[in-house]
């Protein structure tokens, strides 16, 4: 039985990258919609429910993707409500591979230093899809995190969020204006930053003047770089102590991650692929021997 | 030769229903166009007409889908006016699957009662796509059938319709307002309700009270059943002295059509499958050894 | 590896006609985008780029169609803006099918006269995304071409257009009302039609008492003919000491040009398939051996 992808995208033109990666991923079909709405969904996921039945409506699943997370979510609930008890399919949620490469984030990481409440982080570029994911993911972990944005306002926000969704998160607002991030940085062992493409959050001399940092990693692809002085193609490179991570270093896990994903949607009909659930596959695969 | 089935539908998103039958069917690629509008077809049908000749365009078919059968047909007349003579690809029209899910019905009231002249049927929610399909091929038989809906203007519509495509069709418009269909399902042996989802529109107590009564056929499949006391899974179980079938338990039957008639497409590069093809089609299953 | 094409049309419905001939000259996966503009091309093009690296980054391309060749090209400037160094992708523009066809009308004519700058051609319609890339592609040759319009400003613009692509260009415009063809065809050795559909040009009277006339091409396939007299399926017939192709008669080589076009995107990730490189491709293949 061929493999079927239900895309939903609220973006006006489906993402190419989550088809691509599908299809590496060996789904034989996919069935892309763009500018998806809530409203509707109900009609699409049924069409996904009641053509195949019993252990055939494995072979169909959904993968919500889109720029929007916020719109992604919303969604996932509505996917999820179009459910009738066990007749249903397995969906993922990763906009913008948020969760994939937030996960790969921080599972690089916990390569190097433990997360638990020993540990101080700071996420640069908090607000994004990313960005929040990583807080959250952290904060699943015990880590301490400063959630830093140029607006307080929306620092306070991701906190909130974050503190609904994880129970005991230790997470507090910052407002950082310039690539110093004075009084944000001290004491901090790991930075992550997730701002937009192109911009610098944290400056080359910041960044060496920080002690206590052993790891950073900047998810920015597109120079200048996110965090001065890393390299996107930079893998576990020390530079003045720290161990330093570019996006490209920490895409191939986040690709391994992403693929793993898709594949595992067609192992059951009722797997529900979000933040806690991928974050926690990427540290099954760390496990596994290379 | 790849397989190909373009895909042309009214709505603002293409059926995902109709995609993985069609799948299942083993088409090979989808060419899914939404929003098409009778203008549009043309162009796109010359698509399909001149990249393959002659043997092979029975390699490439078109699947006409959407909620709407009236738009439906407009662009079922679209695909036929864009042939030239023998240069033309089969074609098949299911709206909402109508068509399919109709001739399911029908076939299944066959195999327990005679649908010649002497048998008098009620169709329930006759004025929406699936109902107006059941009317036409009950007419085709000989059937007399009482078409109800809420509104008299509505029921008289379908009467109209169907009587322009079936010549000597004994139809007759029926006012319903509640569930005790009083004056419209005395005498009657075969009822088949085609509502809309969860709406009750012949109560248990009616059923049971109506002593004509040999079939009822409720195709609604979300709760509360359309007629009162069929569960959607019904197969022929027996009620008060009445066969009960719900949705899915004409639902297997509607699958296996739709696939075959998907299938058949590819053999021929000139099929039209609309209401009659599609009805004679199912009669022509229905007797295959299982 | 998967053979993917993302396919990027300006046009509301993406092209029916370019999807078949890609799965037919072996593509396994489409991604059709209709109603693309030049600001939407980075992400799109993005998502081709980083999923797949090195090697494998050849089995992914772009093909860019509509109906529209203005609108193409500032598409495949986008597309080509959105490259990085070696990380990028092959990528063919073709709107309306514009350079396959020009191509194999242009090398048809060659297999009869020399095109070098003892030779007069016009063309007819060749304001229109075919008959432009017509005149590019003789110009090219050294031909010495009369660029008919309607509107002679419409011509100028052609002319400019090839002056500024091909230096040393020997194009002049001419304003053409009707179907004699007078002060236009006197002279002329080579004859092609690329005006709308259904809309006769050159008439036969005018075609047969044009003594000069060697080759007639006339790439309208419904009727009337653009040239009077010429059949769309003639490959080569001689009317009047004149050697004729209809449409059809061209299309053979167009759609092997088309598909050996889509093949070749394949075979490296830096092609980037555009008039030149496609007349180019065309003269290599009417060398092979049959």
């Amino acid at each position: 039985m061929k493999r079927i992808l239900l895309c939903l995208d609220g973006d006006a033109q489906p993402s190419v990258f989550d088809s691509v990666v599908a299809i590496d991923a060996g789904v034989d079909h996919l069935l892309r919609h763009a500018g998806v709405a809530p409203a509707d969904v109900r009609e699409l996921v049924h069409g996904a429910m009641f053509t195949r039945g019993g252990e055939a409506l494995r072979s169909t699943a959904v993968f919500i993707g889109g720029s929007d997370m916020h719109q992604g979510e919303q969604l996932l609930a509505a996917v999820q409500q179009a459910f009738f008890g066990p007749v249903r399919v397995s969906v993922m949620l990763d906009c913008n591979g948020a969760n994939t490469t937030a996960a790969a984030a921080v599972i690089t990481a916990r390569r190097h230093i433990p997360l638990g409440p020993e540990t101080t982080a700071v996420v640069l570029g908090a607000t994004g899809p990313v960005g929040q994911r990583v807080v959250r993911m952290l904060a699943q972990e015990g880590t301490e995190v400063r959630v830093a944005s140029r607006r307080m306002s929306r620092a306070e926000g991701v906190c909130h969020r974050v503190s609904r969704a994880v129970s005991g998160a230790r997470v507090t607002p910052h407002a950082c204006e310039d690539t110093r991030c004075e009084g944000l940085i001290e004491g901090a062992q790991l930075v992550i930053s997730a701002g937009a493409a192109g911009a610098e959050l944290f400056s080359q001399t910041a960044r060496e003047s920080c002690a206590s940092l052993r790891v950073a990693i900047d998810l920015n692809a597109v120079p200048p770089s996110g965090i001065g002085g890393i390299a996107p193609q930079d893998k576990a490179v020390e530079h003045n102590g720290t161990i330093c991570y570019g996006a490209l270093g920490v895409g191939g896990l986040k690709m391994k991650l992403h693929k793993t994903a898709i594949q595992r949607l067609f192992q059951a009909n009722d797997h529900v692929f979000d933040a806690d659930t991928i974050y926690a596959l990427g540290k099954s695969i760390e496990l596994e021997p290379k």
